[in-house]
This record gives C-alpha cells, structure tokens and sequence, in this order.
C-alpha cells in the first residue's frame, strides 16, 4: 500500500459511506455503497449475502473506492479520495465485522445487523495499489 | 430515462457532489467527482480541461455515476442513487454551466470558475437508462 497520510487513515476510519467500484462481466461499472475500514493495512468492508460486487470481484478483482472528505478545496472543490487496488474475498466473519463498523457509522451502543443466528457472509480485503483525487491522501516521502 | 421520482429530481438538483465511474483502456474503472444538474432530461456535468474521464467516454460511452442522500432508511443504510447510462461529449459552454452549477454547490453570489477568458471546455450529458441503489428513485408505474 503507498504511505497513507493521517488525513486519508482519519478519512478511512470516519463515518462516511464509501462507494466501490467493480468490473461486470460485460465490461461497464457496477457501483454500490459500503462501510469501510482499515485492517492490517488493508481496507476492508463485509457482507452478509454474496452480492454482485462479490461475484465480479472473484471473476475481476480490480476495484476502486471513493470517499468524499468534509474539506474543500481553493478552488471550491470538495475534497475526495480514490483507492485504486485488488481485492481478495474471504468467508466468514461478516457479522462481526459490521458489529464494529456499525460502532463508527451508526453509534457506539447499536447493535448491528441484530439478526439472530447471522450468515457467516463474506470479508473483501484491499491491498491498495494507487491513491488519487483531490486532497492530501497520500504520505510524501519520508 | 426511466421516470424519475420527485426523490431524485431533488438529489440531482441539490448539492451533493456526484461519483462518475468511466472505463479505462485497460478495463479497470476511473473515479472522480463532478457537481451535476439536470437539462433536457438528461444528467449533465462541465469540465473545463479534457479529462481522463471524457477520453475515457469517447472511447467507450457507457458511465455510471452516483450520489449519496441524506436519509438513513430502516437498516441504518444511508440512501444512495445509482444512475447508469450512456454518455455524449459536446465542446463549449463549460464556464456557463459551471457558473449555473456553482450557484447551486458553493452559492449563489459565487463567480466561478472566476478566470478571464476560460477555455471552452466539454459538457456530457447523460441518456439514462437504468437507476439502483438504496432509496425511492425511480417513479412507480403511473
């Protein structure tokens, strides 16, 4: 992964709701939104069921994910980041996963998805490989 | 373009910056971010430069783009619209539309982009085809 800047770990560990690009079988875009966080240094998001930009991850595991920042820029530009990078999906764990994500997004005291007996769902890992947009996402070198 | 409900209408004419997803050369998906409007029934963004982005469309015109909403709905999920598409690229009248956009993304007394003699730039305008994503976006059958 490039160094990431304080600015992108503070961007990635918030409360905004990222959106992930992936490849459909016929070429075009297949976007959807996620909760995402840093693990290992990897952004990571779950899933409880296998959903589209699960099956196109196995079958392409090229991805991007953006994520607009609150700051904006000297020319009256929103601040965004976008992680280019492959992503590799692994089985299990979803549930707890979104139980501690839900703590950033929804609260620290909500229960989440508070479904009795959750699939075991699946983990997508990114190993981010390119850091674009506009604002100081990426460590100079130190 | 399928029926848009009054929810959308409203979410591209507001200020949420949108994510345009384009296709690379190589197949992989280009992100960036663009304040959006609606003319004519279409889903219109301006760029001044030529960007990757509008290479990427001359190329290969399929584009998805989404905003996020405001609501959270019943799952603690934020709303979001996905709005896929075709898109076609015309030269000239960027400034003015970037004019009207910014009264609507930064105010309305802001002059932008605030250059003299800007370039004339590109305006895509988008034929969509298709809408998802979580929220009431598309028109019920009326």
């Amino acid at each position: 992964m490039p160094n990431l800047s304080q600015a992108a770990h503070e961007l990635l560990g918030s409360a905004a709701v990222a959106t992930v690009a992936t490849i459909n079988a016929d070429g075009s875009v297949h976007l959807s939104s996620a909760w995402v966080g840093i693990e290992d240094g990897e952004i990571v998001f779950a899933t409880l069921p296998d959903q589209r930009k699960l099956r196109n991850l196995r079958r392409d595991p090229r991805i991007a994910l953006t994520i607009h920042g609150e700051r904006v820029n000297e020319w009256g530009l929103q601040e965004y980041a976008v992680f280019e990078g492959v992503a590799r999906i692994t089985q299990g764990g979803a549930a707890e996963m979104l139980q501690r994500l839900a703590h950033t997004y929804l609260g620290p005291d909500v229960v989440f998805p508070g479904m009795p007996n959750p699939p075991p769902g699946f983990i997508t890992r990114i190993k981010v490989e390119r850091i674009r947009g506009i604002g100081p996402w990426q460590e100079l070198d130190s």
